[in-house]
């Protein structure tokens, strides 16, 4: 079946009889490859796929993407957020040739295959994997911002369900693509009006047009299945000076007639005699299922692999701060940050950079950025898991993308947003600051003390949590150029420069930041102190107040936790009883991660993880610290405590 | 300084002159406290607590709440969203008599004293801990819901800061108060129009009214420093048949002339000529910022310690499946749910429960209590952080609070709901099901393999993971009937029940479940394998393989990873190499928990941790399960490689 190729790029007014009887049929087809790899699952969504089937065939033939162009950073991007609606998406991106349709029929939800339960990268034409509801518009929102910075005339559009509205995450997206005038993104709402477990009005009542409308976009609605009025809603979207959703009234399960309007068919696949029914009212029959149940006993088909890009930026020259210097390290961040921003800005062949802030610029130090390279900044408010999830998704869309906020911001209240941007192997770079107990009088809710455990549930994080502010400089310039997710972590506090014995900086001229690392700040024969971070300079200090009493301590210094040289670790505690010290979760740190490699090694090593036992209290930071045991004071103990 | 007493209870129709005079005066010495202790702390938000000063003077002097009703079920509560603003909370507060103010404002912020830098539970008259801008609404509704159930009519006040307006969880709770027509909540809002970075208007605009309206509340205005106007708004709000916000416009920074309106002082507090003169200002003087300086090095004065309390709960016979019952863990936990619902619905004595679900009832579970008990069912649509917040709220406020979702979305989406449900020393229950990767077909998104690691990274929240129907029969009644946060955890496949080498029912008649516990499933000699949860029978097959070839397993399960006794993990493995085995990240879970215990005990042991390495699959259970070595052949290939 052969889809029309008039609108696209959405070159005409409208479409003519011949193209939408095109569009009808190719759409019939999509629907039994919808209908027949649900069945062969035995498992999916098969009467969402078919209300956003309509949406997704007009969208696919008029909307500027192609097999082509599926890896081609000028082309369109479309996010389907309502992720369980992936049979319809796949047998939609089938019909315009991505892949072939029987190839998805046969293995669509099959343990090996590229074509999984909710959309994902691995399979070509899906720009973000989705599943967890409400990120799609964010992730939109992203990809817009990106198109931006790049100055690329792609289009974003972002196909949605109606259930996911009444997600908060929803709201803040459409905030800042308002606030941003961003007129390269399109919503279009699915609305079915059924979700899992009944009417919306029966779930939970959301007045949808009059959201959108409060938050400053120009609302549509149209017929979701007449292909005509879904074209010229789109164009006219296209063209829109402000953001526009199209609210398209679907019937849930349309083209099955026992499907339609059924709530029961949401998760539930057709099977038997009605399996049979739904194939002959789709105009075909039970072969093209036995075909595919055959042919899903056969190899298993591959998907495209994506893994992120290595940007291309000037990285400048690493300062170094002496001494002398009194310096936190979110400043030295933010320094480096603003060169680099600086020396790639508008400059041809380079990743151009996007910066996110919530409402915390001053504090999180990109303000600098935002002077120097005022067009690729976004105040987003204090929207934390709408910025996560754009700031991801801008990543994956040809920019260095960078978010800085405060540690249980950017971490704790947003680490499913940032799991999601692992699954999608983005290549966010999010900058925590006022980690720790480092936030003094800040209390509680404020003490980010589970980055490190966070993260380490993710496959493809990467933590750095930086000594001083020469290594922060060098760590924020290395982490601009790196593909991948990293996260960088540093506390509020002024930091001592940590020097050698000579008193010239450990982490200046000559040092390059090498990921995985472990540095021997200081030799010493009768217990290793592993520091991570700011707890370093301490840790030099305890070496010192050991010394008085006739203790040698080798002291350690690992910035990177979740990616520590196992080798290094063993070599450099040797035999000695190690001590671990950490403005962290004590279980979940650095600690955890030396302990459980040596214990996984077989090796028997005395050990003791200082770090956070229980919340810290509201207070002047060296207050809390030393109430935690963690001053010098506190680990001189523990290690003294070790050596009993 | 003596605050009128003739609103209390919102008694009178108006405030009468002598009435405002008192008021007045009793905020012009709180403001004063305010100015004080956030000077004397160096720290905190002065220009805030100024701004919501009259809101917090007016609802104290109104509201159903005393020191006497501190700690009383039946007061009326105040949940402070903006928790930022608690110098001037508990300066009000103190106005009112909870505590001295000199004592607050010597105090405040300094380490060990309760008066922390954001509001928080062991300052009397705090009902809810914030900081983390967003859930205070969400609270307030977990409170409303849960004085509903209790057939109590107290009422729920919320004040909340304008900056948050634009997280995306208030919108979330808004829905759930209208759709729930909950008459005893009534927010108000701080609007002074400024937050850290400027203007709302330029940081993140948003349409304020036409948001509440459009999530059908009612929504008044007044001015926030015009006593009579927010008395006869909140008494208007406290008897509207439907949700009520008071929108109150403020001057950030009132009564101090270089405060108003300027954004810098949001937080910073004033300090030397400039602190002169806002006390001067405000009819005082210096003289009380050097007495609170001197007070300060004081002493550090005592706050209440908040503990959870234990429900009083009819939990029932235990129901024993045999080993022809195919059961599935949730099927158990629902089962046993409704059952105890039902037993104690609406019974005079018994802790009233709440039940959350969102729009996964018949997944999840729930659905048979909400036939059971329909008036304390909640159907909270598909707005999990605002799910999260209320039913911890709700926790904390004399009922029973369950909520049960998809593992991803109770755990992953909403930890720092979960974290703050931990800060607050809540109650709340929460049952994670589709844990793992035993949500076969829905992939990657839905898996949730790190509810331990994320748990792990909180100070008082338990995680319950049990092998079997039978254990989760008595896992559940259990759990009701516990003071504190307790997560129970379940696959989504049915399982064999565990059985003893006799043939019947391990977790049968007999046993109890017991927090910490690990059970000897069978002995062995050659290698001890720890299982968590569904892996316990999996666990038990490969030991059978293992037989076949000559090698003794002693198997183990421990249902709560976090709390399992490190004596008995040490007993019962002896010298024993040791596997184990889960369906959760390798590295947080489990295997974590006991290689860290080995370690910090200086025990060498050989280990293998199995368990989630990368994402899975997504198939069917057994070859996703299968493909991660995580069946009982993969099980005894890894006790055959630790053997080697």
């Amino acid at each position: 079946m052969k889809v029309t190729e008039e609108i696209r790029g959405f070159k005409s007014e409208g479409i003519s009889a011949k193209g939408v009887a095109e569009l009808r049929g190719a759409a019939r087809e999509a629907r039994v490859w919808a209908v027949v790899a649900t069945a062969a699952a035995k498992s999916g969504h098969p009467a969402g796929a078919l209300s956003s089937m309509d949406i997704y065939m007009t969208l696919l033939g008029a909307a500027n993407v192609t097999p082509e162009l599926a890896d081609s950073p000028e082309r369109d991007r479309i996010v389907v957020s309502h992720g369980h609606t992936s049979a319809g998406f796949y047998a939609a991106l089938a019909e315009y040739g991505f892949f072939p349709a029987h190839e998805m029929a046969a293995n669509f939800r099959r343990a090996g295959s590229p074509y999984q339960g909710h959309v994902e990268r691995d399979v070509p034409g899906v720009d973000w994997g989705t599943g967890n509801l409400g990120q799609g518009l964010a992730a939109g929102v992203g990809f817009a911002l990106a198109a931006r910075a790049r100055g690329s005339r792609a289009h974003t559009w972002v196909v949605m369900g109606d259930g996911e509205q009444v997600k908060g995450q929803v709201a803040e997206a459409r905030r800042i693509a308002a606030k941003e005038k961003l007129t390269n993104i399109t919503a279009l709402v699915d609305w079915n009006d059924i979700q899992i477990s009944g009417r919306l009005e029966e779930v939970m009542p959301v007045n949808i047009p009059a959201l959108w409308a409060a938050d400053g976009w120009l609302v549509t609605e149209c017929d979701g299945h007449d292909y005509e009025a879904l074209y010229r809603a789109m164009k006219a979207a296209k063209g829109s000076p402000v953001p526009t959703v199209i609210l398209c009234r679907t019937t849930m399960g349309k083209g099955v007639s026992f499907m339609e309007n059924i709530p029961d068919y949401h998760g539930k696949p057709a099977a038997g005699e009605k399996l049979e029914l739904a194939l002959k009212e789709l105009g075909s029959d039970i072969s093209v299922f036995n075909a595919a149940l055959a042919e899903r006993k056969g190899p298993l088909p591959k998907g495209r692999r994506i893994t992120p890009e290595k940007p291309v930026l000037e990285l400048g020259v690493p300062h170094t701060y002496t001494r002398e210097d009194k310096k936190d390290n979110r400043g030295a961040f933010g320094k480096a940050l603003a060169e680099v921003g600086e020396l790639n800005y508008k400059k041809e062949g380079a990743t151009p950079m996007l910066v996110f802030d919530c409402d915390l610029a001053g504090s999180v130090k990109v303000d600098g950025f935002a002077k120097a390279c005022p067009d690729n900044y976004v105040e987003a408010g204090i929207q934390e898991h709408t910025t996560a999830t754009a700031a991801g998704a801008a990543s994956a869309a040809g920019v260095v993308s960078v978010w800085a906020d405060f540690g249980v911001f950017a971490s704790d209240e947003v680490y499913n947003q940032q799991r999601l941007n692992d699954i999608n192997r983005a290549g966010a770079k999010t900058v925590l600051t006022h980690t720790g107990l480092d936030v003094g009088e800040d209390g509680m809710t404020h003490q980010c003390i589970d980055y490190v455990g966070l993260f380490r549930n993710t496959f493809g994080w990467n933590v750095v949590v930086p000594a001083d502010p020469n290594q922060t400089d060098r760590a924020t310039r290395w982490m601009l150029a790196e593909p991948g997710n990293v996260c960088l972590a540093m506390g509020r506090s002024v930091l001592p420069v940590i020097l050698k014995e000579d008193g010239t900086p450990f982490y200046g001229e000559g040092y390059e930041f090498r990921n995985g690392a472990i540095d021997l700040l200081r030799d010493g024969t009768d217990v290793a102190i592993l520091a991570m971070g700011h707890l370093a300079g301490r840790a030099v200090e305890a070496r010192e107040l050991l010394a008085k009493e006739g203790i040698s301590a080798r002291v350690l210094h690992c910035a990177t936790p979740l990616s520590m040289d196992e080798n290094e670790l063993f070599t450099l505690v040797g035999e000695r009883p190690l001590l671990t010290c950490e403005d962290h979760h004590a279980d979940t740190g650095i600690g955890a991660v030396a302990a459980l490699a040596f214990a996984r090694a077989g090796k028997a090593v005395r050990i003791k993880n200082l770090g956070v036992t229980r919340y810290g209290l509201s207070g002047s930071n060296g207050d809390v610290l030393a109430d935690m045991g963690l001053d010098a004071d506190g680990i001189a103990g523990g290690a003294k405590e070790l050596l009993k």
